[in-house]
């Protein structure tokens, strides 16, 4: 028998509250489908199982999902990013939390099969860790799911992988692969709050740093962006042609890693693959070089190969471990390899997460509605859903845009007129 | 009986052999693929038909196909842009032209009659003023074309709108929707070319203008990015949310064209649309306003609409023409409404339409090979092609980059690694 | 009698020694000056009084000090900005500290007092109160001082008006002034150590927002890049005209605050100038605005017109107040108007305080070496210092630079070689 | 018996008169100010000679001149960079012209020669030829003269060394050094007109490319400000140690020459110092360099050095001399390595051509009203005349700003009022 949520301290939940109605100013567009879903109760006595990074916006997800009727169950999408005062404040509002700060491995897995074991079926997703695990331990009741959505990169890439495979037993939303989520939480979000993560971190100067990036998707072009917005000297290492190039035309310096090891005073991955920052890059380091990781997975910087290469490890600041290589030159890696802008910051700030989030909930609608008539696949978010999210946001933001004329329309759609 | 070509004075030829060997110092993609064509003559005998802007740069893409063993036909792809030198180069080279610069309504018209006369099987199109004239005009010989490309987001617009229809006769390949090609050629090539047509027209100075760009696709963006890169203070008009919103967050001023329309110095439309500065926002202009266009058709901005509130019209510099509005106030149109960059400027710089012709010839190449295996369908360049180019570009700019390792494609695949 | 010092808790000691620790490892130019001067021991037995933010970096340059063989008196240049673990690592060291987060008015000045009850010779202001203190309260000791230092834009002018109404009774040299000092500190330090400021207070997503910032000195425009590399829409406000029109030039809009105030999303202050944001310009703001100030005094946004206008005050996160405008609209203020970037962040990032406090200890050493030698005026600190600075840094960042030729020497000295 | 005048064709003066009519649209402080002093009359009889860049702004300027009553020679300060339609306007409107774009070494000095036999008493200079060439060879009229106008970095240089060496015989007012002149001419307007000259003289993409700044004065900080606005990535070479550390701060790449010569595209010289880029750089260039000089004289790139290691010249385009070397390499030299926004595009935009001017102006009747008070020196521009600019300016472009309250401006003086 589980217990209905398990947490650090309730105590912390005043606090949380605080921090939950701070992201509410925030996350204006979300408030507007909850005012609706509250009306209109379409996830009446549904059970819905999250795992997602336990933070203030998430909550205010949860407490969206619960005003549409749901019974939720949430568990965190990494042991290091739950805020624990958060966690308090929803397990005192009825959800099953199953969430703590410093989660070991175990415990991280414990608490997924906790939310697993409430039976849900609808599940919200982060990096696919608990969709994969209802495949793999409870076969049997992913079965019974009618749907589920994936928040990030990383994930996608899983599930499409299991979609290949023939493994996957329910329909997927792609929430990730929305033009209201990529677009802005990758870019923008990540942008920003790695930035902010490491400037907590570390309390460096930008300005006049060598940065390097690695991975020139959404999630790195945001990073590279604010970071040469800071000042930094930006250098981008990617596999793919295309991006490569694109970068290049961005202004920025592209290297192959192997070169940039040696030069950069800072590097941040965002690449969703594992074993990127390496050995052989690690002993060419200069001394006092500052290891970020921005991708979801902490398998981007190789600790084990850091700690090959270290004598000594010591804490220099929070979120600071310095390691000594062999030679006596320090390596700094922040918040343990894992996601920076979480563990050393407050993740994507709410604004972001409003749009996400706002696809989220859509999304959980639509499995409702559209009950039964989904495949096994992963689905695009549907465009008129993707377009609603935009077109609330920009509302709220106060921003008008122009319309088409009907005469517009008509051109557009006309290929008989020409020069 | 046509002509063999029409240019306007073949002695300017050695200009135009200057001109173009100064452009292939700078598409050394194209050259490489001349190289391998001029072996293995896929294109040998057959008659292809292409209506782009005349410029120097698609002089290198028209050796390029000859050098594959084809009889090429050329004209322009509008009545301003063609650079009368390359067109004379061009003829003493044996190659079907039919283009000067200022030709009227009739002749450009009659021009793309002339080289749809010759009978071409493979169609390389601008704008689709060829594609969409060979099916209402000749429908019969449209039946026997292998296949076409197609370079312009208008263009593309187009043939997906007869597509719909049912009126297409003969596959298309969207080269402008190539990742190599809209990513870099619409962007960066139209980003700087725009601002430079500008410059050169009007002598402007950037800085501290109140710049308002009409459409934030690949294109507007390019043309944001660089006027705010020249110290303009930048507003984007949008109908679409999401861009509207993506424009926001890149930190630009996101209103209607009715509110823009009085604030400011320098409009610039970039939206594959008609009519978009319009009457309601002529009258309500600065006096010295400024109006550009840098989409393909001379329609975005509606000259009759201006040609309505004016008393006086007189050339103010060369590619600039002063109306005065019944207040006495002046707005100045540049290159009649018509493409600032290839009108007021160059064009895109031959680096970017390095890429672009280099998925047009391997493209041309590709509907030789896979003749009869096309439907009459608009189709994507194939991945193969887009990354082959993207490849060869970061090779001749002497950029390396990374390479997955087989333990990362192994980690790429799998879904069963999680936290 | 006076304390040997007062600190909040010496416990504190060893986290405020691993803080300055970190601090050390980005300022190599000030390490290197301390290598040296603790070989001369120039300053051997001189009292100096420094009232400076008691910070991590503070603490370099007062153990740079007592290395040179002087002995140090502390107190804090703001009740806020005190980071008690360095206050109390510095008592254990022998300093004798006056310094808490969180002084009263009272203590402030008691504080102030007592370091100057130690009788200084040599003195370290930020913002001139211990200067204008000394010079009011024990005015017979003013006349025994051989020199003192001011590092602020603030300072500098409250002491040139001393000056002016021949109030000085001792040299002072401007450090605030060095190339390596306001170019550096005031610009990339204020810059982003102000966007820190923000964003750890309030969370918030930058890009998309409407940003103002009051003053465009090198603090100001410091502040408007970076929050323009951050995606933010920047406005600036100013009172002279020639700031204002770079401001226009470097694509910033332009506008009165009594225009802006009903605009902007997000106000920061950087003027040195009082009541800058006011009761006429509170009462237009949008529900939601955010008040931040980056100058040194907490007299730039009017707090007591704040408190005016509101019926109700609140904190909202740490560092945030939520006050309640009589319409029920929201106005948050952060760290309560003082320096955001000290109150909410960690100050200036260490890079730039190298160089800031560099030019202190090497300009503590001038005094010294010039006692007797200068007037009671404020002096620029000295080409030679300065240079000798920017060269160490450059060399500590690894960064190579040209040097004149011999031939060049000369051409740049002659007059008679023209066209 | 020198000429009226001599330019190249009368016939152009109708051009000439457009583009003056162009360039006054974008001077609206000119404008006003020569409004007054037709009323006033203050330069009434009084002979100016001038040598500054025939250009459609120097134009505007002239007849303001005219307009207050002188009588006004002008020879070009420059032999490339002459426009023959202005001078021929010149020349029909009563001005003691003597120029003509491509004039030999000689006719350049007796252009000199020819304003100078008018015996004027105020002169206008840009880079100080007029002025050393009335004291070294007219040394007895150089008494004479009331007092001169000097317009650029590399003239106040060597006028300074002059006043050093005392060889000055009458006043000098640096009009470069105005803030008004030197932080937008120097700034915005080389930098937009470098980089305008490069575009228009290569036709080349600047994303991506490699573009080296040799100079981070105002100029070289304008030009990589601009350069890095369209996607180049910007190294900085400098002598200077302040300079070179803001440049890193920027987020630019410092390295010396010696290094950044293999590596660039693009090198752009802005020093105001001779043999900048020399054969050891020239040397180690990679195929398809492109060199370019923003600088004053033509001394900054050594032509010399660059014929020296070549085999082969010849012209590739307009303004584009492509040098051969002795290993097969191409080297591009724009504009015969004179002022390439001068010779290649058109010279600093009109907008900051018209603040630089009205500080010439108002500097010719300041010269005059204070007649006989002014020692040889070289002075600042007055204040309240580069203030009165800069609020001319502001006004002329509808940008209102704040004022400073008189509680503000009490502020400001006081010293007493602390934390």
């Amino acid at each position: 028998m589980v217990e209905k949520w398990k947490v650090k301290d309730t105590g912390l939940a005043k606090d949380g509250a605080k921090k939950i109605r701070w992201a509410e100013k925030s996350m204006p567009v979300l408030l507007r489908i909850r005012d609706r879903l509250s009306k209109e109760k379409p996830l009446k006595d549904l059970v819905i199982s999250a795992c997602l990074h336990v933070t203030k916006e998430t909550a205010v997800l949860v407490k969206t999902l619960q005003a549409g009727g749901a019974d939720v169950a949430l568990c965190g999408s990494n042991p290091l990013s739950t805020q624990d005062d958060v966690a308090a404040w929803l397990a005192t509002a009825g959800v099953h939390v199953y969430a703590w700060r410093g989660q070991s491995q175990k415990d991280y897995y414990k608490s997924i099969d906790d939310v697993l074991s409430l039976d849900p079926v609808i599940i919200h997703d982060d990096g696919a860790d608990l969709i994969t695990r209802v495949h793999k331990e409870r076969p049997e009741w992913a079965e019974e799911v009618w749907g589920g959505m994936e928040e990030t990169t990383t994930g996608v890439i899983r599930l499409r992988a299991m979609e290949r495979d023939e493994a996957l037993k329910f329909p997927i939303i792609a929430v990730n692969d929305a033009k209201t989520k990529r677009f802005f939480d990758n870019r923008y979000g990540t942008g920003q709050s790695t930035i902010d993560g490491i400037i907590r971190a570390t309390g460096m100067l930008l300005a006049g740093k060598n940065l390097v990036v690695c991975g020139y998707g959404w999630c790195g072009r945001g990073i590279a962006m604010r970071a040469s917005g800071m000042g930094a000297n930006v250098t981008v290492c990617e596999v793919d042609p295309v991006k490569a190039m694109e970068a290049a035309m961005d202004g920025f310096r592209v290297l192959p890693l192997s070169e940039a090891a040696a030069l950069g005073d800072i590097f941040v991955t965002a690449t969703g693959c594992n074993r990127v920052i390496r050995k052989e890059h690690m002993i060419v380091m200069k001394d006092g070089t500052v290891l970020a990781n921005a991708g979801h997975f902490n398998v981007e910087i190789s600790i084990a190969d850091l700690d090959g290469i270290s004598t000594k490890k010591r804490q220099a600041r929070p979120n600071v471990e310095e390691y000594t290589r062999w030679d006596g030159k320090k390596i700094y890696l922040l918040g343990e390899g894992r996601l920076v802008n979480l563990v050393c910051a407050e993740g994507h700030p709410p604004e972001v997460m409003d749009m996400s989030f706002a696809n989220q909930a859509l999304c959980a609608e639509y499995i409702v509605k559209n009950k039964g008539k989904l495949s096994p696949k992963v689905y695009n978010v549907p465009e008129v859903i993707d377009s609603s999210v935009a077109k609330l946001k920009l509302e709220t933001m106060g921003i008008e845009i122009d319309q088409l004329t009907k005469e517009q329309k008509k051109y557009l759609k006309s290929w008989d007129l020409g020069t």
